[in-house]
């Protein structure tokens, strides 16, 4: 009954195909439901209204808002990159922060992430989904960026691939999603030519 | 009618006084709340029955939630350090980490800011006091720390203070607000040297 919005191109012997369109349309509410009043306050009814829809449409492809919300969180972890390997250190540090300044300004990461981050300090599934889905991911891509530092001898063993995240994501993180302040022309160079200055010399 | 909480121990002619130990059990009511539900869900009535006061008591005070929970920051903000002055780069950004570190775990920070940096993206009045409360409090240290290291030929002419708050409390945010992850012994050591890299680097 709970068909994923991913089988929906399967076509189940004997069971209703779920429309694309409407599993687009449903998409496109949640966002805007989420961005106009947050999770917390977010209703099946009010997405259903939205999107045009009735409720039941929602509930054929989901079983919940948060089963809805994690699913579209999910989505947009899948677009996230491989390792960047340019073959230096600089530009492997410039290019992550280049994904990670194009997906700081997505909506899901502006708007969508930030209030899931609040409901996981009293929700471990929403905690889980999003370490499983987004810090894992970019916990992975630190550790090979640092992999391959010390193997060219920019960096020396043992440096850790979690706070070599820290520093290399979290000024950029303060000053999109805290400050929410703007990205100065070169910031972006200053900031990797930076976080290359604190992991060699941290 | 609306007296605010700091002038509670004022007794207006003719007025009631408002008690401050009912202002306090208010105040610790609206923490539990905050963590319990958040605060698109939190109500006065829900504050009121945790702190055992009829409504009138909270309305008494404060005229909104919003007003409550922007008073509550504001006292916490007002508990903030000024600058640390320690006579070297080194020692005033390891300094503004201790600080940092500890305010970030304090219950309003880990809880509280994270959820109204949420709603501040749709409403004017939040934001407005996070930038006023918080950050302007953080970057005027910033400048000042600057200022003295670059009086002290530390760093360079023109280093840019808010660029130099996003290295230094950027990745102590991500690792304490967005990673929720521990701090390794020396970690804030390790912060404050590769910070100063960073920044002679920059």
């Amino acid at each position: 009954m709970t068909n994923g919005p991913r089988t929906a191109r399967r076509v189940p012997a004997g069971a209703a195909v779920l429309r694309e369109d409407v599993t687009d349309a449903i998409r496109a509410a949640v966002f805007e439901e989420l961005a106009a009043v947050g999770f917390a306050r977010m209703s099946i009814e009010g997405i259903a209204r939205r999107a045009g829809v009735g409720k039941t449409a929602v509930y054929r492809r989901w079983k919940s808002k948060l089963a809805l919300v994690l699913d579209l969180v999910s989505v947009f972890a899948a677009q996230g990159l491989p390792a960047p390997a340019t073959g230096s250190l600089y530009g492997d540090v410039r290019a992550l922060l280049q994904v990670a300044s194009a997906a700081l300004r997505h909506p899901v990461a502006s708007q969508v992430i930030p209030d899931l981050l609040v409901e996981s300090a009293r929700n471990p599934e929403i905690a889980d989904t999003i370490r499983a889905t987004l810090l894992d991911g970019q916990q992975g891509i630190a550790a090979v960026i640092v992999r391959d530092a010390v193997a060219r001898g920019e960096l020396r063993e043992g440096t850790d691939p979690d706070t070599a995240l820290d520093v290399i994501v979290g000024p950029l993180y303060w000053r999109l999603a805290v400050v929410r302040g703007p990205l100065p022309k070169g910031y972006l160079d200053q900031l990797a030519a930076s976080a290359v200055a604190a992991l060699r010399h941290g």
